[in-house]
């Protein structure tokens, strides 16, 4: 009955841009084109000069015409409220059969009008960043099939960028591979997941091991990572999704010019040796074969002539394969991965 | 407006029973008379064989007549359901002006009627299982007084107990000190504090932080710990707890004959040294002073001539005082943390 799931979207997704004018604002809409094209039936721009991703303009008739199961809304809500504009369209594809999927802080079922019209048509609301109700408690048991999970100094350095691009190297070289998402965009992108960070705390390593279940013998789940165990205020996050993901292998993600903690600012961020060295201490509690194989650097706010020593030298000192995935793509990770004679 | 803070129960209690009749049901009650005897007005018992707690009985008229603040639900719920005579005293004694405080898995808002009974007299329905809605992001920014954090090889190895029974050593001592709390029964006995474990996982520990504000220079907070860093389902609380929490001071809290991990039976407890060294090493992220000042170890499950050696074996393997404090008091503890010159 109550069966614990991961959250689920029906694609293909018609992307909602409204009046946006930004790119920024537009990331998560960019990111569905960028990472799942195949999910995405068009977009629906209601200014001339909204943010335009590139797909096929669609009104919602157009769109529940050529099959959109969802309208998903790509951008952050600037200045507060939902407006007027957003409310009618909104509730429109509602009425259209189209479930309406969202990651603005602003929940769905307080938009005027929209419960009742998803109730009266049969679609869903969902507000990406709330965690399912049923969860269960983690149990630590080994699953099947092989995972590698993004650790990190920080958040935001580019953890969910390194396990797409990872994923898709894999895929790439004949090897099965899935992303799973922990965070709202990641799970738009995959289509599932779970915002980890949402997850009420008694339940955020069996949340882990909901998102990652067991699978083939030789197929990878590339798990987003979320925070960092040397971030004060996030750690707890990252140490359940450590022990629930089970990693067969760590990819230590940093940002070259983060000196410290993005939400503790008089915090120093670690050394990237004492950041490798504890996630796997850690992990090892659930996974005692678990190895870093790699350092995923965003190198973008050094100057083009330091980029290649700063990943060289790191190497060095990690002995470790460093690339910026941006730049130099995952191969070298996927080699790393093989090596491990698990693939 | 919503200012962030602890969970605070309105004293003198009037613990409810029922027709309960073991007194490991009735453990929260239990725990009242002994730890807070101040804030117990009587019991309520609706049946002779009822567990009795050594309290005056008293009618629900009869506890408001004598001050009664708050109804608290002593017992666990045996065989599910609350029942007719359950929901008619509870109701009853909203009715009267008496917050209902409850541990139930069953929320006070499912029993029928109580909604609209607290509603009409004013009073609240507080689920203490249940975190507040809002809790700040934790800032990692060090406060002022003296934090002790209990921490352990598992869940349920005497964390709560012994930090009552420290707060309780200190006091006598002179020292001030105050109990912290971070789940249901440590809530009421305290008169406040956070369910740590029903905390969105984001928000661990700015929870932590909250329970444990900045105090004066000679004061102690004695923080009740939860799970530990080796419990894969759990150690994502720990380490929100542990981080927030920024102790001076740790005390490892163990059960002796406790091999495996309570919630996952194929993990091997920690040794006592591992324990230590990674909580203290996670501890010093937030605090870089924190060090272990001792063992806490129930011995309840050892033969009589067994505990002192195995007591004595555990202070030579760490170097530090190691006591049952159910046995040997906590006097043992105190000297150790005013030895660390912060008193």
């Amino acid at each position: 009955m109550n069966q614990t799931t991961t959250v689920k979207l029906n694609a293909p997704y018609l992307i909602f841009l409204g009046d946006v004018n930004d790119l920024m604002s537009a990331k998560t809409g960019a990111g569905l084109v960028q990472w799942c094209p195949e999910k995405v039936v068009g977009q629906l721009r209601t200014q001339p000069d909204s943010v335009d991703l590139g797909v096929t303009d669609m009104t919602i008739e157009q769109a529940a015409a050529a099959g959109a199961r969802s309208l998903v809304i790509g951008v952050a809500l600037v200045g507060g409220e939902i407006n007027q504009q957003w409310t009618d369209i909104i509730n429109l594809a509602a009425a259209s059969g189209l479930d309406i999927v969202s990651g603005l802080h602003t929940s769905l079922h307080d938009v005027p009008g929209l419960e009742e019209t998803a109730s009266s048509s049969g679609v869903r609301l969902i507000d990406v960043r709330r965690a399912p109700e049923i969860l269960p408690v983690g149990t630590g048991k080994k699953r099947s099939g092989n995972r590698v999970l993004m650790v990190g100094t920080d958040c935001a350095v580019g953890k969910k960028y390194t396990a797409l691009a990872l994923t898709q190297s894999l895929k790439d070289a004949g090897i099965k591979a899935t992303f799973r998402a922990t965070g709202q965009t990641g799970m738009m992108i995959a289509g599932e997941g779970i915002p980890i960070d949402s997850v009420k705390s008694d339940f955020i390593s069996g949340a882990a091991e909901t998102i990652s279940p067991g699978n083939d013998t030789g197929h990878w789940d590339v798990i987003e990572g979320q925070g960092s165990l040397f971030n004060p205020s996030y750690a707890g996050v990252s140490l359940g999704l450590l022990h629930g993901s089970q990693p067969d292998a760590i990819v230590v993600c940093h940002d070259a010019v983060r000196a410290t903690v993005s939400s503790c600012p008089e915090y120093e961020l670690p050394s990237i040796n004492d950041c490798i060295e504890l996630h796997l201490r850690c992990a090892r509690l659930t996974n005692p074969a678990a190895v870093c194989i790699g350092v995923s650097v965003n190198t973008s706010g050094l100057p083009a002539n330091k980029r290649n020593p700063y990943l060289d030298n790191l190497s060095k000192q990690t002995g470790l394969v460093c690339v910026d995935p941006l730049v130099d793509g995952c191969e070298a990770f996927v080699s790393s991965l093989m090596a491990l004679n698990q693939v």
